[in-house]
């Protein structure tokens, strides 16, 4: 079985499951009771936070744990809305179902504008546009996200802090695949909210935080005991907060390790596809720059180019249609919809982790290329 | 060290910590995927709702997991009010902090009134006056948990849902207390909304659902991919609902057993309590009925008792001065205040779990003696 689908969820670190089996044998407190089997909990908690926010050159006081990505998004962009009175949104047609069905949403709840920012056939953000939209509308949020999860395009997410900061406007990135790939240092980006989601990068499922900037005060969208000093309510998610952690120091310990190997198997399996597979054309910038692990392919419509995906699950190799997060999911993407709206190609994401090899890009291609030749 | 204070979170079962680490081991898929290891991952938490649902007498669809208990609670207020337009929510001042954080949170941005219903010295709900209540304001939502938290109170729960259904208004029970411990047949309680988190029953933290009448159609609190049937999206926690799944067939599997089993504790801690401390009076009716896991126990008030939490504490034994939900903690309780505002007396609740022993009720009253005499 090969496993070319880690943009949609990564398999956990195998250090992982042996932090999080040894706390759930041994520590099972609740981080509030004040006894020593809470203060316990409650130091692994705080150690977890203090680790990951110094990983991300933040204060531990300005991570709150969440479920996951999207918690972290909702709470962050209901706050700007509900709490903070942003009238005007700035955004693309490229960010992730949490984002625009949020503010989908909440269009329907609340007065505020949405702009969205152009970007080329490429799915590169226009940032002079970006900027323009910003000296039209200061005092603006800003919602883009770091790296597309279909097609792996990077923000110039340095630049972008920038013009928020100029005109005076709020900056959330969606950093949920690029957490663990990149250094992200938060202070020197100029961000004010971020999020992340621990399966992404071999952690957990059912855990993430959100980071808010200190300065910033909102409110919680859960409500009780007051837990993640009052922005969290709910008993804490030891387990997930301490594999989360766990995740976080493998992935700044291999950091430049793993980004050299991804980008490597990246470059290899493009070379390889072209040798084999002349129709194919790549989406997004996957062959240049963009993530280290993303590749959005797509190929001439045709029957058997369509049957591609069912094939290859069917010869054990999983890759992506689009992205894993739409329920259902053959639908198309909304993203490739949006880059080209006349491109009905069948298109494949292969996403890498550093558990993949060569020879599963080797098999992966010649089943790619017999399913084409049939 | 002797752990009583399992209504504020009980250790994991150790037989769901295996199933939770082969899964975490074995399928790491995301349940949105299309290929083999989505539809794996989409196998295991059909499995794990299915088995719950049928558990509770409810269908599979009714069931919609969440990250815990409490974003169980306030999603369903959120909803009762500004989806379903609920003018008048009857409570009681017993209730949960997610319940009343919830509502005082939503009384700042919506139009509804808050009814509380009466009760006696002993926390008994006075289900007359709801009635009252309920006749002169049909349509309402009756927002009642299922066991107190801190004295282990029961609610005539068939009772509040047949007056609910009589005057065509919604019933709420906060079940977190009672799930796993009773057989909850939700279907013949005449139940519209319950929660559950996995942790009060020997299942991992992180992890809840909460159950709607498939008659009632509201909105999500968070917005995305739209799993959960669109009622709740982010990639689901699949470790944690295979370990909420084993907690339940645990717990229905035992539950006779363990029904008797912590009945004899509670009543045998009671009987040894009563025979050496002559100054204790008991809160609520946990003498006679209530949860059979639950004792809050009061001394008079002086120095010696004051020190009785802290001193069991140094001991090794582990109980609540309150309950563990208010983060930061040694709060008054608001329950106990409710019942009594004058009553100033230090307060200790003992919760006790299938894995406590009679000998641990010896060591903890031995404790108590010396410390109360000293």
């Amino acid at each position: 079985m090969i496993y070319f689908d880690n943009a949609a969820t990564s398999p956990i670190d195998p250090e992982v499951v042996i932090e999080m089996t040894k706390v759930m044998k041994e520590n099972f407190g609740n981080p509030s009771s004040i006894h020593s089997f809470g203060r316990e909990a409650r130091v692994i908690i705080e150690d977890a936070r203090s680790k990951i926010s110094s990983f991300l050159n933040v204060s531990p006081s300005e991570i709150f744990f969440t479920s996951g990505g999207t918690e972290a998004i909702n709470l962050i962009i209901r706050a700007c809305i509900i709490d903070l009175k942003i009238e005007n949104v700035i955004t693309s047609n490229l960010e992730h179902h949490a984002v625009f069905k949020t503010l989908d949403y909440l269009k329907t709840k609340e007065k505020f504008n949405i702009q969205y920012v152009n970007y080329d056939k490429s799915g590169r953000i226009d940032i002079y546009d970006l900027k323009n939209k910003l000296k039209e509308n200061p005092k603006s949020l800003v919602v883009l996200m770091h790296a597309n999860n279909e097609i792996g395009n990077l923000l110039p997410i340095k630049k972008v802090g920038e013009f928020c900061k100029e005109f005076d406007s709020l900056f959330f990135s969606d950093t949920v695949q690029t957490m663990g790939k990149f250094e992200n240092n938060f202070k020197k980006l100029n961000l004010d909210f971020a999020a992340c989601s621990a399966h992404k990068l071999h952690g957990p499922k059912g855990i993430g935080f959100v980071y808010i900037n200190g300065e910033i005060k909102i409110n919680p969208i859960i409500f009780g005991g007051g837990q993640e000093r009052n922005m969290r309510s709910g008993t804490e998610n030891i387990y997930g907060i301490t594999g989360m952690a766990k995740a976080f120091e493998i992935a700044y310990r291999e950091m430049k390790k793993t980004q050299d190997y991804l980008n490597n198997l990246k470059l290899y399996m493009i070379s390889e596809l072209k040798k084999n597979i002349s129709s194919i054309k790549f989406n997004g910038e996957c062959e240049t720059v963009g993530l280290p692990n993303i590749i959005s392919a797509s190929f001439p419509e045709n029957e058997k180019a369509e049957m591609l995906l069912m094939n290859l699950d069917i010869s054990g190799v999983a890759v992506s249609g689009g992205s894993a997060c739409t329920s259902g999911t053959s639908k198309a993407s909304h993203v490739l919809n949006a880059i080209d709206p006349n491109n009905n190609d069948p298109t494949i994401r292969f996403s890498f982790s550093k558990f993949n090899t060569k020879d599963e890009i080797d098999k992966c291609v010649s089943v790619m290329v017999k399913v084409l030749q049939k």
